[in-house]
């Protein structure tokens, strides 16, 4: 960022006593922009000392936002938020779950603004959501972790495993009840404030609390903090039958599909998406630096409609001893533009993908003209987004083939509720077009670079990359339990809008991929094409891979290619290790299915193999 | 309503063809107000198809709000609307729980408007809200009955208790499933509309669809449809274990509370109240004439901050043979003022009151500074409840007394969040203001009307009145499980405002009330106030109870006051019957408990009596 930059380049004390408001606009004379920077502790914020600090900076972003500061500091040490006085806002974020969130940290409509925390730790509590970033420009994070002081998933040590029970050993941090029914659920930590003074009162309306739901099981490899070996989930529901055992904190819980092994940690999957880390929406040069993301109950950096977005020296890991950071991916872009950098950081431990970088697909509902429809977004983590404007060109997508047969303007459009909207065409719609085909944004698709990242222990794969523009997956050390990287897109269930055009994999590490369910090869490229369409569709298209070395403890699927036109596989070193069983192969190291200029060139290396 | 009293009384035919919009104005020459009706048939609603009528209908209105249109006219007939193209709003309604609802008729800003059914049927399907009333003005609904397909609650006949234990029989109406995980839980029917074209692709979704949740079960005389004999709720959560029983549609539900007659029919309630029948907010005029609710998953109507209320010639009864019409009150209104009329209404089966009117208090939460401070709505089905504007004048209140000690006016307004308000005075707060004291708005306090009601086989009570304006409740028949009238008011629990000054018991019946646990006497003075204050506060104030008929079943309380000044008990009659087993008296007919200047006197007639 502009800003940012010169202010922690230059050496210059970063706040200088102006009521409170440093003017730095004289540091840099040939400078145009005038900088001036708040510290939080000259506007009543107290650190350390668990108060909530939430109202507080909502009224100190609303005063960087009128008198155009640019610089908010927090001076190293701890700062707390609640959700009391947090800013309310209905939020449709996508691939996470709507709802009204209370919002910690709202950044609407600024232009340029940077937040250096100094190496501070915010901490939140309850049910809210740290960050919105919304038609905002020019906003810097650096230097601060975010942590929740009670997680939204839940941990347990397994103590023993039975046909239709498993025994659990809960940590301090994961508090439950059992129903008088004889449920499990989970429920909250008193997180008031010290000082606020109607503690006892709240104390009454406890029985309304919100609970912490759940949904799936997942185990974890208690020492190498990894999932373990080809574990999947546990579909379990929201409502299991549990009953107290002798000894603290354990439990027994009942369920066919029960299964695990003793000394393990297992895992229960929050039941909603609902706490984003950073929802950074319709915004443009978003920049994290130096962020820790320890905890957020859905994704960490949601990214949608947005305009270059940099995430870099930062993380994804977990505090404490906990075996899980985020309870879904990492990050993840939907119909972004620009450039999306994620350089040198560190994404372990995510209930999900590191990243996934995508458009969405909405189907065709209706035909009630020959140039109106009505268009519905399909899956639930896709209602209300918007992305269909006045002017827009939407291309129109054969459903079962994926086939982008033509394109057509926008007049105009209505919303009609949150999963449809009905768009008016400027030009007579193609008479191929029928209900159950999509339509999908066209623009400036963004430029991805994956450079120099660490992506570990986290559940299902490494990174879904689904762009159109440039993409270049360089220098990173991949170790996740599924595909470390997958191409992909389809209109018939995820909705995600897909198909790299110019993709290179150059110079990483792929060590030990593969050794859970989530695909079955380093990696994947595939489609949702139907049977019929196989021959003529080719959905992703000239993919480099080369200089890469792919640590494997079997002989099982390199690439598994489907639906790809031009791949070159060249100049990688391919290493047998022992890390894992192997697996019973059907097809060794490549497998490539209706699939055109398909080139593994002689000049890979294997090397340990008998 | 000025215009809807002449279009039914006139005999005239309500539409005349002109595009479909009716030209009314030339039918009284002397009216000043230009009249038009649409008829919905002319614009593309069709009736007994099954159809969605929803998009239509609220073009319709929107049609009405922009031309001055009058009125719009049902044939008689079935009309059906779905949720897929309703209306979103957030909404907070009092009483009822907040959310993103969808709503079918969305009656916002207008001034005038009859709705009138000729008699038709309205159906709902799934999880929608029919009517949103809202800043309008002068709105009438007639002649038309509303119902959900698929009810929000439960009813399944008793086949079986055992300790521990319960077998059901469920009604077709009412699809349930159980989880792998042995749990109960209740889901929806296929409500897609005929000829929907993607009705297949939705099936897809089917793992994201909302269930019926429930919370608690009561249990209902089969063969006379009200609640059994001194039942309670039963709460039992959200989440019960349960089996499959041989034969169609038989469950076995277990949980350490269960009880029940074998025969009779046990209902759940849903675990929310969302989906309201006729939401009225901020509104004046409104009028309900020949209106059927059969059904609403929530109050049948509710008005808050309404301005005259009228509903009359209406019912609120189940259809089919359902026991459970509304899942909660009947009737309910909040802050209003100006007149409430509940005339010649049959209100019956309702999971809870048939009305209850009163104000809202809110609790201090923080003195900021000599004049400001944060109040805070403490019921979650206040949350939202906007009743403090800038002008105001609100009383101060001492939370544990009751007592009113002072007023103060607005200043200004901030609103932080759903349940937190800062509140900026204009004059210096008294200084005896504390934190735990309670606000509430100062104003035109509603005359309340209730004659010529028929209130039966409910849950609870037959009706909360808790209004300072004139109450005159006369020629009515009350069959309510608990008191058949409640005063009351707290700050400590519900945080209704209340304390009557001038209210009027007159020449109604009440039959064999109190055969329930919602209050141990037919007329109920209550206030939530300390031990410490009871000698102090006087809450209700002139009251008087004269000509009615009482029948009792055994010697119980009659009148059971608490905090009153001034209550006459005059010439009624109080008849014994044997309609119920008498319980264990410990006071016969009156307990009168710090109150002052009540008198009960001779002339009341005491039939049957040994």
């Amino acid at each position: 960022m502009l800003v940012a930059a010169c202010i922690s380049g230059c050496g210059v004390s970063v706040t200088q006593a102006n009521n409170g408001v440093a003017n730095e606009g004289n540091l840099k004379q040939t400078s145009t922009v005038k900088r001036q920077s708040i510290n939080v502790l000259d506007r009543g914020i107290t650190a350390n000392d668990r108060s909530d600090s939430t109202y507080k900076i909502i009224e100190i972003i609303e005063e960087a936002k009128k008198k155009g500061v640019t610089k908010i500091i927090f001076p190293k040490g701890r700062y707390d938020f609640y959700p009391t006085r947090a800013q309310e806002h209905y939020l449709f974020i996508s691939n996470n779950d709507e709802g009204l969130k209370r919002v910690g940290f709202p950044i609407e409509g600024l232009d340029q603004l940077e937040i250096d925390g100094q190496g501070s730790q915010f901490i939140f509590h309850g049910f809210m959501n740290p960050f919105l970033v919304r038609d905002a420009k020019g906003i810097t994070f650096k230097n601060f972790s975010i942590d929740f002081e009670r997680p939204f998933h839940q941990e347990a040590e397994i103590l023993a495993v039975d046909d239709g029970s498993m025994d659990l050993a809960f940590g301090e941090e994961f508090p439950y009840e059992i129903t008088p029914a004889g449920i499990l659920q989970f429920v909250g930590i008193r997180e008031i404030p010290p000082g606020y003074p109607i503690f006892e009162r709240l104390e009454r309306r406890k029985d309304v609390e919100k609970k912490y739901g759940y949904q799936s099981l997942l185990e974890f490899d208690k020492e190498k903090r990894e999932t373990a070996y080809m574990v999947y989930d546990l579909w379990i529901g929201n409502a299991v039958k549990a009953e107290h055992l002798p000894g603290e904190r354990r439990v027994r819980i009942f369920h066919p599909k029960l299964s695990g092994t003793v000394g393990n940690i297992m895992t229960f999957a929050p039941s909603r998406r609902d706490y984003v880390g950073f929802t950074l929406t319709g915004s443009e040069d978003v920049i994290f630096d130096n962020i820790t993301i320890h905890h957020a109950g859905g994704m960490g950096i949601l990214g949608e409609n947005c305009h270059n977005v940099t995430v870099k020296n930062s993380a994804v890991t977990p505090s404490k001893s906990r075996y899980i950071s985020t309870t879904a991916d990492a990050t993840h872009f939907v119909n972004c533009s620009g450039e999306i950098n994620l350089v040198n950081n560190l994404f372990e431990n995510q209930k999900d993908d590191a990243t996934n970088i995508h458009g969405i697909y909405a189907m065709v509902d209706t035909i009630l003209d020959d140039k109106t429809i009505d268009v519905r977004v399909q899956h639930p983590h896709q209602y209300g987004f918007e992305f269909i404007d006045k002017g827009d060109l939407l291309e129109l997508v054969q459903g079962p083939s994926m086939i982008t047969y033509g394109a057509n303007k926008v007049a105009e459009v209505e919303r009609l509720s949150k999963e449809i909207t009905r768009v008016k065409f400027v030009d007579t719609l193609d008479k191929r077009f029928q209900v159950g085909d999509s339509v999908a944004e066209v623009r400036d698709y963004p430029d991805v670079l994956i450079k120099g990242n660490i992506i570990r222990r986290n559940r299902a794969r490494g990174m879904l990359l689904n762009c159109r523009g440039k993409t270049l997956v360089e220098d990173n050390y991949f170790h996740s339990p599924g595909a470390a990287i997958l191409f992909e897109g389809d209109a018939n269930f995820w909705f995600e809008q897909g198909g790299v055009s110019d993709a290179v994999i150059r110079n990483n590490v792929f060590d030990n991929s593969v050794f859970g369910v989530w695909g079955n090869s380093v990696l994947d490229v595939a489609a949702g094409i139907s049977d019929e369409y196989q021959d003529k569709a080719r959905y992703n298209k000239n993919i480099l891979v080369e200089g890469n070395t792919f640590n494997v403890y079997d002989k099982g699927l390199l690439l598994d290619l489907f639906s790809v036109d031009g791949l070159i596989f060249r100049n990688n070193k391919i290493v047998k290790t022992q890390a894992y069983p192997e697996r019973q192969i059907e097809k060794e190291f490549f497998n490539i299915e209706h699939s055109d200029n398909i080139n593994i060139e002689d000049n890979n290396e294997f090397i340990g193999f008998e």
